[in-house]
């Protein structure tokens, strides 16, 4: 009745601790300290060790440490093996705080003012009111929900665009692809917050973005494989887009020179909007492994044929 | 019963299309266009005109169109003229907006993630929980205290400081110089907030900073001249401050080649936190007008011994 963990070690320190404090009777490893590996029967990973299933033969569940699942490779998990996303609370607040601060950089020209500053210039810039300025939500998770609730206070016109229908106060919510024109012609600051998919994959490109209002900000916050980055700089070029915060690339690190790293017009964070928590993804994950063990039904288990 | 403005031009005709829906019988002019002094009642402006009092003979009120009045010399006023701070709600929601977005970057690394992609690197900055950033505001009139009651929402342990008492949920409220240290030491964000008097002269000094938690943060959103410039860049040097998100300056533009400009620890803007909106601030002078006809309360009516 072993629970491994095998992500940032940094944390995993922390791990252990609220483990050893919340579930004393219950081991707790840290990679690669792995133990009699006939023991582990939870792991919990960013990217998972090689042969899961063979080296573990016991193992019961499996936890992303993250919010997405999309580092697994779902051919080389058994299928019968449940696999678990992050639905931990400390993964949405920092995710909101993270958004709210790039919408409201880009409702308050936050990047015309980086610019200015570089060049010495003070030139003050009409503000818009948030009334006139509409913000969308692509992807009503758990993040997206919680991003939507935060945002209301600021009075935006705020949409929500996802795969399955969602109601959330406030927010006008459009389900299904054949709505996205007219969720995307109304937001002039973009939110993707989905996951990766084989239909995400490139979502954001030239089709996506002309059908944006010119001069639209976009926040990119799900996965840099979403994102096509010709497309992309061809918008800001073109003024299609007029500034974008980043904090998902394809590939992370960047390369050196790459041009996002130059490029004026975007704000560059490396992979850091999010961050699971150790004192409450530990009660996320305690609480998930009682209720396997109760037969009851688990939170953030992901769907393989939906890939989320 | 006329209206004479002296401010910015282009939202001076805004003024004027708001004044003639709203208040078609009542006269506005704008500057210079003032017609015959001897009709003007009321006057909007930023910087008012010389001797007003024998220019404008039947002046019977003085706005400021900014939320402060440091910038009329009240030595020039009539005493018995009242002069009126702008209390409309466009420049305490764009304040709110500015803050929060300001907040949110000191307390998610903003500085350094825009220093880092200068330099393209790219480096995970663990995030610190909310609940362990107290965040404080010097000055809770009308903007402190709508600053605060956003903020309440991101977890931040809330503090507050004011000249008089106030109550605001959520938020510890200190009253009087005596109090100041024990505000300071809480308060790893520090807003000021503050109007332009004697007493606000300097108060973001050496002696100040001192009192703050080592690395703490400033938001400086009320005037220029309460920043001690050489204590500033001194306590950014040594670290007692993390970094800076400046409005406001000493001189307004600052001078090329002034260290403000360049350096990596401030974010520095144009006098651009938030802004007067023409729509709700006609209501607010409308309103006033009317009450002032009416022998009522004005709303905003700076105390001269005070100076706000």
């Amino acid at each position: 009745m072993t629970v491994l963990y095998k992500a940032n070690m940094v944390r995993g320190a922390e791990w252990a601790r609220f483990f050893a404090e919340r579930a004393p009777d219950l081991p707790f490893r840290l990679w690669p300290d792995i133990g009699n590996p006939a023991d582990i029967r939870y792991l919990v990973a960013w990217v998972p060790p090689e042969d899961i299933a063979t080296t573990f033969p016991h193992l019961e569940l499996v936890f992303s440490v993250g919010a997405g699942v999309d580092q697994f490779d779902a051919t080389k998990l058994p299928p019968h093996l449940p696999l678990i996303r992050m639905l931990e609370p400390g993964i949405a607040e920092t995710m909101v705080e993270y958004v709210t601060m790039a919408v409201l950089g880009l409702h308050r020209d936050l990047l015309h003012f980086i610019a200015q500053q570089r060049e010495q210039v003070w030139r003050e810039i009409r503000i818009t009111p948030a009334k006139r300025r509409g913000v969308g939500v692509m992807g009503l998770g758990q993040l997206g929900h919680a991003v939507l609730e935060r945002l209301r206070a600021f009075g935006f016109p705020l949409f929500g665009w996802n795969r399955s229908p969602r109601e959330i106060p406030g927010v006008t919510c459009y389900v299904g692809v054949d709505t996205l024109p007219r969720f995307l012609s109304q937001t002039d600051i973009l939110i993707c917050l989905l996951p990766l998919t084989e239909e995400t994959r490139g979502i954001l490109n030239a089709d996506l973005f002309a059908r944006l209002p010119r001069g639209a900000g976009l926040v990119s916050v799900g996965r840099g494989p979403q994102l096509v980055e010709a497309d992309f700089l061809a918008a800001l070029d073109t003024g299609l887009l007029s500034g974008a915060v980043l904090d998902v690339t394809e590939p992370e690190p960047l390369p050196a020179g790459h041009p996002f790293w130059s490029h004026p017009r975007i704000l560059l964070t490396p992979h850091n909007a999010s961050m699971t928590m150790p004192d409450t993804a530990v009660d996320f994950v305690l609480d998930a492994i009682a209720r396997h063990r109760r037969g009851e039904e688990l939170p953030g288990l992901v769907d393989r044929t939906r890939g989320y």
